[in-house]
C-alpha cells in the first residue's frame, strides 16, 4: 500500500476532485466510487465523507470544472455576427463532447431523483444558457432570448447525447456537427420569420 | 428458495423476457443482472446464457416490446393532418416516457461502446422514424422527409432525455409537452420557408 501523502485540508480537496475526475474519465461514472477515491488519494473513504457530505457532491465539484471549461471555450472564441457565435457555439458544444466524452456524460449520468443541486450548480447551467441567449437577444429583441435559448440547447442536447453513448448512428447517418448546426439554422429561420 | 418452475424454451423465453422487464422497471438498467433474473424466474444464470448470448441481449428483447409498443401507440392515433399529426407524436412521445420512464431510460442505458444491435434492432428504430418522415413528406416532398424526421426525432429527444432523469428544470421552467411541441412547430416552420 502507497505511504499516505499529507496534504491540508484544501490540497486533500483539491486532490479528492482531481482524482475523482481521473476515476470518472478512465472508468465512466460507475468508477466514481469512496473506496476508488480514497485509494486513489491515499486517504480513507471517511475521510472523502467528512469533506464532502456524499458522492454526489464529489461528483457536483468535478461537474463545475466542466461548466467552468466549457465557459472558458465560449469566452474564448472571436467575436462574431450572432449568427456565426450561434454555430460556432453549437460546433464547440459538439467537439467539446466529443474531446471529452465520459467527463460530459458524467454532467447527465449519476444518480438521479435522490439527487439534489447546490444554488451554484444551477447558476453556472443558467450562465451556460444566458451564453446562448445573448447572440439570439440581438437578434430578437422582443422575444423572449432565454426561452428560445432554452429550446435551442435541448434540441441540440438531443444529437450530443445520443453521440455521446455511441448511439447517434442507429438514428441517422447525418453527423453530429451538421445536426446541430441544422437545429441552429431552424432557430435562426424561426426568428427570422418572427421577426416580419 | 422457491421450488423451480418448468418451462418449454419458448415459455423460458418469453418468461425471462417478462422479468427483465419487470427488474428494469422496478430497479433501472443496473437492476438488470443475469443472477436476479435467474432467481425471479427459477432458473440458473447458465440456462440464461444458453438462451441469450449475453445480458445485452435480454435488454434488447425487452427494448423491442417498447418499440412496438411505441409504434402501436403512434398507429392507433386518429387521422389527422399532417401538422397535427406531427404535434400529435410529439405529445404521445413524452406521454410514454412520462408513464414508463425507466422502460424508456432502457432503450438508452446500458452498455454502451460494447454493445452491438441486431439487424431487427435498427429496423425497428428506422420504422419509428419513418412514422415521423410520413407526415413530413406530405409537407414537402422536394426534401428528404427522412433527414427532417431524423432531425426532428433529435430535437424532441434532448427534451425528454432530460425529463427522463428529471433534470429537465435545470436548464428551463417550460414543460416536457411545450418544448417537444416548439420543435415541431419550428419544423414546421423550416419546412413552410423552404416551400416558398
Amino acid at each position: 500500500m502507497a505511504r499516505p501523502r499529507h496534504y491540508d485540508h484544501d490540497e486533500l480537496r483539491t486532490a479528492i476532485i482531481e482524482a475523482a475526475r481521473k476515476l470518472l474519465e478512465e472508468g465512466g461514472p460507475a468508477a466514481l466510487t469512496a473506496r476508488a477515491l480514497a485509494k486513489a488519494v491515499g486517504t480513507t473513504p471517511g475521510t472523502i465523507y467528512n469533506l464532502f457530505s456524499n458522492m454526489n457532491a464529489v461528483l457536483h465539484e468535478v461537474n463545475r470544472r466542466t461548466f467552468t471549461e466549457l465557459a472558458q471555450m465560449i469566452d474564448a472564441a472571436p467575436p462574431a455576427a450572432p449568427r456565426d457565435r450561434l454555430l460556432a457555439l453549437a460546433d464547440g458544444y459538439v467537439d467539446f463532447m466529443l474531446a471529452r466524452r465520459v467527463v460530459w456524460r458524467g454532467l447527465f449520468e449519476g444518480p438521479h431523483q435522490t439527487d439534489t443541486f447546490p444554488g451554484w450548480y444551477t447558476s453556472l447551467i443558467d450562465e451556460l444558457i444566458d451564453r446562448i441567449a445573448a447572440p439570439i437577444a440581438q437578434l430578437q429583441p422582443r422575444a423572449s432570448a432565454r426561452l428560445l435559448a432554452e429550446e435551442l440547447f435541448l434540441s441540440v442536447h438531443g444529437v450530443v447525447a445520443l453521440a455521446a453513448i455511441e448511439r447517434l448512428d442507429l438514428v441517422t447517418t447525418q453527423d453530429p456537427h451538421s445536426l446541430a448546426r441544422s437545429a441552429v439554422e431552424r432557430m435562426l429561420n424561426w426568428i427570422e420569420v418572427d421577426r416580419r
